[in-house]
């Protein structure tokens, strides 16, 4: 069993740059499972046994995304509807995800700059943290550090590079560490 | 064309006591215009067009639904994600939002104290605000003070009646300020 659950979430994956290279970089490791949520479920039509099998067989969860309006994108969001359920994520009978650890990893279009108070998007991103992570806490999962990559649509080569094998290192430190 | 706009979004339509008593005590007035997502598009299809005609005619833009994961059903983010987009909602010729008002209500099933740091939710109601706020802000729509009802679960039928009346009375304001 892969002790790293990578839920990715996509809303256009044939769009996609800076995901699809982070993505590409880290899904050959032994380690990570990936489900692509718009591949598996183009029609909304989430199979919740199959994605509480894969939650509850993983050591750490990670949720990418690009971020859309300033959360996750909708099949990700009907998916914590849906997957986060009483008696399976929380309530009485519901530990299946207690003591697991949760990584948020997620890229923006504007920059740094754009996310902050004079910036076009007027809050620091951690102004749009707090549902994302209040959700993994109350299942009981420990938080991360989240891994944001800002400037997604701008970013050159070199700089997407770099991020890229920045979020590598970062999966395999917690491969590892799962692996323990 | 009714002034006011509702798009309501809860998932188990059936199950619901205080958005449907809300949605109930509202539905009739001449100056609502509902859109029932739920009921609408059951298997997610939005018909992105119509969404966005509907909200080109309103003055008044009005979010309703209870609080799932700290945030909009996946139904109604999936929403903002088709229907608000480049070119309606905002960029280069996205004007059709601005200038609206833009009234979020949201029903949660803690009360008001699980909502606060020492309470179950760790955060008080206004942590996760910023996302549907700057949503609409980004819009350009001008963002009214939110409409909360706590304690849904529980709330008995004598409080609920009272929160009913002064959502009505919320909205009869709205449209009359709408119609002038």
């Amino acid at each position: 069993m892969a002790p790293v659950l990578l839920v990715y979430a996509h809303p256009y994956p044939s769009r996609s740059r800076a995901n699809r290279a982070m993505l590409e970089a880290v899904a050959d490791l032994e380690a990570i499972a990936v489900r692509s949520l718009y591949d598996l479920y183009p029609d909304f039509g989430i199979d919740v046994e199959a994605e509480q099998e894969a939650l509850a067989a993983a050591q750490i969860v990670v949720w990418q995304h690009p971020l859309y309006w300033y959360s996750v994108p909708g099949l990700l969001k009907h998916w914590f509807d849906k997957v986060l359920v009483r008696g399976f994520a929380f309530g009485e009978g519901g530990t299946q995800l207690r003591g697991k650890r949760c990584l948020w990893v997620t890229t923006t279009g504007g920059d740094e700059q754009a996310f902050s108070e004079p910036g076009i998007h007027a809050h620091p991103m951690s102004a749009f943290t707090p549902p994302v992570h209040q959700a993994a806490r109350f299942c009981g999962m420990t938080w991360e550090e989240p891994f944001v990559l800002h400037g997604a649509h701008k970013i050159d080569a070199a700089a997407l590079a770099s991020e890229v094998k920045r979020y590598r290192r970062r999966m395999e430190s917690l491969a590892r560490e799962a692996q323990k």
